[in-house]
């Protein structure tokens, strides 16, 4: 198991293996092949930005078991989805500020799907060696605009603003996320506390279908969608996504 | 006004102002300053390639009133959108390849605006300066793919498909678009035909209205939505969009 972090220090931009409060700097390509540089640099000495640049972040809806009892939905037989924008991408730590007009907030704590191999039309055996590892993700959505017209959902707006993807704080390889919850505590309080093992399809499954006539490129992200627990972020609150195998992605909404 | 490539030629790419059949190569960055380096070379010698890499394509649902009154839609009060992923841009004149299961295939020949200027927040009176120039777009649409779940319109993954977004040929600046029309032939026929100038939301507004809250970057377009006269696009058919004061893309679906 490895935690990879980028990061910024000094005005530059690495990346490395966190071990402890401390990262390992390594040079290369983080999904192409890495080695250590040698350098060590304390983790309280830099500032962590977001762990990889997705060309595209799928965002799946409806893939949770109790999420689709509790709304009445059936199990969909191919994953639903829309695209959040690079805009949105937001790292660990880092206050989010709120956009004029985004009215009412809620949270969702996610699991993400970082895809680390170029790869179409995969199958569910073939699928597992695309993925590179897992990270924690905040699905931010302004409620008022999603449903703000009857005609059209606004999955893309309403979650794609400025700052509405929080992704990190790590990406974790050689994890079983199955055997984690995501937890999320807005300002201490738990809100959100469920199984992964709930998915309706799983990180390979979904990444085999999700592949069918469209590409998946290295540092591509799939946001696992949420289950139950989805509720409202306060200005000033801090929404903390944790996955045990990942970590904390802590950002405070301003 | 001038009309911007970019190509590939011997493995290389670079960038260029078209002048008839000839482009006079330029070196820079094609939104933050450029000149020419003196080179010119024939157009039939380069492949062309997508004139720019969007961070995003963000593309808009209801956007003519005559297609909003033949379908029964109110003009909405803010643009509707969804995002169309990277792995879908496509370059002219290069066929794509349609996907296995992507069923049955629509055109949608639309006007694209090329952003230049990072912004956010803006004001139509504002937005125009944000706005380096526009080129030709084919929204290809899975008509199968769009409506194949009852709870969720699927617009990213039936427009987000491989090669779903052919881009160009060229990004024409310090035009006025809402003087052209946009029309695309199928193997020569005419199947849309329909002036500029019937936007509900003219290019400065769409940019002011879609930059709140959302940055946009040099490079991101804005695929302005299609009017009438869509149809079907059968393998081995060849689809023009043209808009005079651009050019015409030209692809090929095998």
């Amino acid at each position: 198991m490895a935690r990879w972090v980028r990061y910024s220090r000094d005005g530059a931009e690495s990346f490395g293996r966190l071990e402890g409060d401390h990262i390992h700097v390594h040079a290369g390509d983080l999904f192409g092949g890495s080695a250590p540089t040698g350098a060590i640099v304390p983790l309280a000495e830099v500032a962590l930005t977001i762990p990889c640049r997705p060309g595209k972040m799928i965002a799946l809806w409806n893939n949770f078991r109790a999420m689709a009892e509790k709304q009445g939905l059936d199990h969909p037989p191919a994953p639903l989805f829309f695209i959040k924008p690079p805009n949105s991408y937001h790292p660990p730590g880092a206050p989010v500020a709120i956009p004029a007009g985004a009215g009412k907030l809620l949270f969702e704590g996610e699991l993400g799907i970082v895809i680390g191999r170029r790869g179409r039309d995969l199958t569910p055996e073939t699928a597992g060696a695309h993925i590179f590892g897992y990270t924690c993700l905040n699905d931010v959505t302004s409620l008022d605009i999603l449903r703000a017209d009857a005609s059209f959902m606004q999955w893309t707006r309403a979650k794609g603003l400025d700052g509405f993807s929080p992704i990190g704080p790590c990406i974790a390889t050689d994890i079983d996320p199955l055997a984690s919850r995501v937890v999320v505590r807005v300002d201490g309080q738990v809100r959100q506390d469920y199984p992964l093992s709930d998915m309706i399809r799983q990180p390979a499954e979904l990444v085999a279908m999700l592949s069918q006539g469209m590409t998946l490129e290295p540092g591509d992200i799939v946001a696992c969608g949420t289950s139950l627990g989805v509720g409202s972020i306060r200005p000033g609150a801090t929404v903390e996504v944790e996955i045990a195998a990942i970590g904390v992605l802590a950002n405070r909404f301003a």
